[in-house]
């Protein structure tokens, strides 16, 4: 069996039960265990053997993400004026050893939302983290606000042995992958998949079966691998969001996953869970 | 085989594509089958079968909520100083006929995200509706904002033939359901289902499988419900979180759904998903 995608299984224990005890956090940060993440650019920094960087605690970090054994963790957050750079960031995935990836996930994604997130949508006014960084408060109206994790169906429509499979204007040269969209209010995951395939493609879909899932930190989302079985293969492409669509065979996808120089187009990444959906299809297992 | 989800299933045709198009929306405004939808106490209004009130075109309603056949449908925002009244939004419910539960879900939670996001949360300034009422954008640092859809695991464990249900304090009296949690930055589903489980009743969890999926529009979240076995049936309850959680047999179960005085429980009412999960296990689906 394939593995899990990238970036899923467990990371930290989040310890989630200490978040509302602001006098035990402090105490954790005076623990002679306790180690803060070190950040390159934007990103948690990554040493040559793929793993985080954790150095001493440093003043009074804000986010406590939670131990490894007995050591609590934490990370302060990164300058909010650092310019974000998403390829160099992605290009470290491929350095990141597999293990890692949930605690890189989970730190990345709560920086972003602290970045992006300094005022209150409620009243206008600055909020301060609270909750270990698990959450920000308002002291103006009292609101709490908590991080946003988006979801998004990304998914394989099959019709007669076939996938329809597709390029985004920024994928790299020979690129294709899995049509994907954000789940949208009043959606269920079923519905989001039917209706994206729709516009994106063109074509109608049934039997939308559920694969697996992973977290993806450029900003914060939570992938939805799906399947789904196309009623036809006429497609209708929309040119706004997809330079192109087309269907795939077993044997074309089997050749872009082992990427030798007979593939008729790149696969995804490892870090991708298009990959995995790949994989996995390609292993009987849809 | 047990219905869908409430909630869950194709609602009004969205036409994501004119949301970029302005002019295009105007146009639909001042279309002789443009309606508006009616609403109550900060509720879409249901009349007296069930159906959603739509009325004429008041105004300029910000939020283009797709089309019905040929009829534009838009909603205006309702007032963001009247009181919500979770309770009775939930009453309403077991008047509204299923097939407008997508369309009532879709138009409140967009109303309730517009409600807590007036001001940008990247500058703290003012922000617009956007795009059809689907984002807002804000005038000052340019930032569009998104609606929050906040996914939330829900799920049975199940151990030796028996399920896991817990109380929450603001249950009715005899009520109880699935055990639940927000997924959090960083996690995949099954790593949030594990998660929860551990935390709340201080069981591991192998073997996590998705079920079915609803939206929820109380105020913006996407239900995913999923299976999980249990490693072994020795609880400890998080008491900040649950009054009581309890393993129950498939007698049990069946009994609570049928409702009779014989019933240990009462179970889930039909527009949760837990309700859903309980039909699907009993039926042997899972
Ligand atoms: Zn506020
Ligand atoms: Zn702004």
């Amino acid at each position: 069996m394939p593995p899990d995608p990238f970036f899923a299984g467990p990371g930290l224990d989040r310890a989630d039960h200490l978040r509302a005890d602001p006098v035990a956090i402090l105490a954790l940060l005076c623990d002679g265990e306790a180690r803060e993440l070190v950040w390159d650019n934007g990103a948690p920094a990554i040493d040559e053997q793929g793993k985080l960087r954790w150095g001493p605690i440093v003043g009074d970090p804000p986010l406590f993400l939670g131990f490894d054994g007995p050591s609590p963790r934490f990370s302060s957050l990164p300058d909010g004026n650092a310019p974000i750079d998403a390829r160099a960031h992605f290009q470290l995935l491929s350095q990141l050893d597999a293990a890692e990836a949930p605690t890189f996930a989970a730190a990345l994604s709560l920086a972003n939302w602290h970045r992006r997130h300094g005022y209150c949508s409620v009243c206008g006014t600055v909020t301060d983290p609270n909750r270990g960084g698990w959450s920000r408060k308002c002291g103006n109206c009292g609101a709490e606000h908590y991080p946003r994790v988006d979801p998004v169906v990304i998914m394989l429509a099959e019709h007669d042995g076939r996938l329809l499979l597709g390029r985004q204007p920024h994928y790299p040269p020979g690129r294709y992958s899995a049509l994907a969209g954000f789940v949208e209010p009043g959606e269920s995951i079923e519905d989001a998949v039917a209706r994206e395939i729709k516009e994106e493609a063109g074509i109608a879909v049934v039997n939308v079966t559920y694969l697996c899932s992973q977290p993806w930190p450029f900003p914060s989302s939570l992938m939805v691998g799906a399947h789904a079985e196309a009623l036809d293969d006429s497609l209708t492409i929309d040119t706004n969001e997809l330079d192109d669509a087309r269907w795939f065979s077993r044997e074309e996808v089997v050749a872009a996953l082992d990427g030798g120089p007979a593939a008729s187009f790149q696969a995804p990444p490892h870090s991708a869970i298009a990959r995995t959906l790949l994989e996995r299809w390609v292993d009987g297992l849809k």
